[in-house]
């Protein structure tokens, strides 16, 4: 696959997860002290429009192999897990907006069911900055199935839902996974129903929902926050 | 101008604080409950799409004023204010977004710089899923002074910079300005050093920062988590 944008790419080298064959970057990108040791052939930007079939290339890309998923059990063997899984997210700006926040809030990995969600496409990479190469993404056949064997694995399941207990009132010490659902239609009562419990963010305008990106970021930050309040 | 979009032209006619002169609506569209009462002529897609210039049109768009901004000094005086100010935001997706949050979450107001900065634009508009005709927005000319005046009357200026002190431990008494700076640039030296105190979000990850909208929504709710902190 075609990465690119200079964070992707950037990412891309700096995580060495994926074998990188060649960079394509115009004669200004390819003076940037990250490139030096890539495999970098001159291009210009039309070129790399082409092969990247984006206008967003920032005058790079690179050929690569396909996103690294891990498997799910891994992300739940980890000490101290917060996990974050996505139900049904079909929006890659959404997907990568997800991604760099939980990257950049030390999330330990993230959980996205195989059907009816966006993918870690190369659009998604754009959208996240390159966060994907550094975080750990998992795809399950089935999200609630996944959440039962979390909760089996001695994780505690939230998922955000606005007819939850206000967030700040519940307990998060220890393990966990925050589930937060899709576009416009929330958690499906089945994923809802494989929770322990569900919590809501205040809503105090007249608009009834955030984005679900925006959501992400709120939640995740605040339940680190509880998690360290004295 | 033509404001577009099914939640922007919703909650256009539901705030009612822009006359609405005239609503395209496909047929389908056309049917729909909240539209009962509005000027509404019935159109095709493609005619909607050329009057709103876009085709994220969702099969409506009206014709109202230009977006009503409020005087700085209203939103100084109100009670428990808890306003945010861009420092040169310039994605009119970034100001959607961030109004959306805003307005959800009970900001009292929003500040913008006149200059080099997104301005509430119907591509603003429908990013914010119409939240900008509930949301008090101003425009100010110099950001700086804005912060003094806001000093003057007794708030207290916070604003984000990765150099700033961990963000949950400050004091966030009584009313107050967050301040969030452009995209990929951060706070102007000017801008950061009107403000009372600098805070930061922990970054746990690789990559260096949130996107400005992720960044509103953890701060945002993280001070209103702080304040109702026992």
């Amino acid at each position: 696959v075609i990465v690119y944008g200079r964070q992707p790419v950037r990412e891309l080298l700096a995580a060495g997860r994926r074998p990188v064959t060649r960079v394509w970057a115009t004669p200004a990108a390819a003076r940037e002290a990250w490139l030096a040791g890539a495999p970098v052939e001159q291009s210009d930007a039309g070129a790399i429009a082409a092969r990247a079939g984006s206008d967003a290339h920032q005058g790079v890309c690179a050929d690569t192999a396909g996103y690294p998923y891990v498997g799910a059990a891994e992300l739940l063997g980890a000490a101290d897990a917060f996990l974050l899984a996505l139900d049904e997210v079909q929006d890659p700006q959404n997907l990568g907006a997800i991604a760099r926040t939980a990257e950049c809030a030390g999330v330990t990995g993230l959980i996205l069911p195989e059907r009816r969600s966006a993918e870690v496409t190369p659009a998604a990479c754009k959208a996240s900055a390159g966060a994907v190469e550094h975080l750990r993404i998992a795809r399950v056949r089935n999200l609630a199935d996944f959440l039962g064997e979390a909760k089996r694995a001695g994780l505690w399941c939230y998922g955000a839902d606005g007819a939850g207990r206000h967030y700040t009132e519940v307990d998060y010490t220890g393990g966990l996974v925050l589930v937060l659902g899709g576009e416009g239609k929330g958690l499906r009562p089945r994923v809802a129903g494989a929770c322990d419990e569900l919590v809501a963010l205040p809503m105090r305008g007249r608009i009834g929902s955030l984005n679900v990106s925006a959501a992400a970021a709120a939640l995740v930050y605040g339940i680190l926050q509880e998690k360290s309040a004295p």
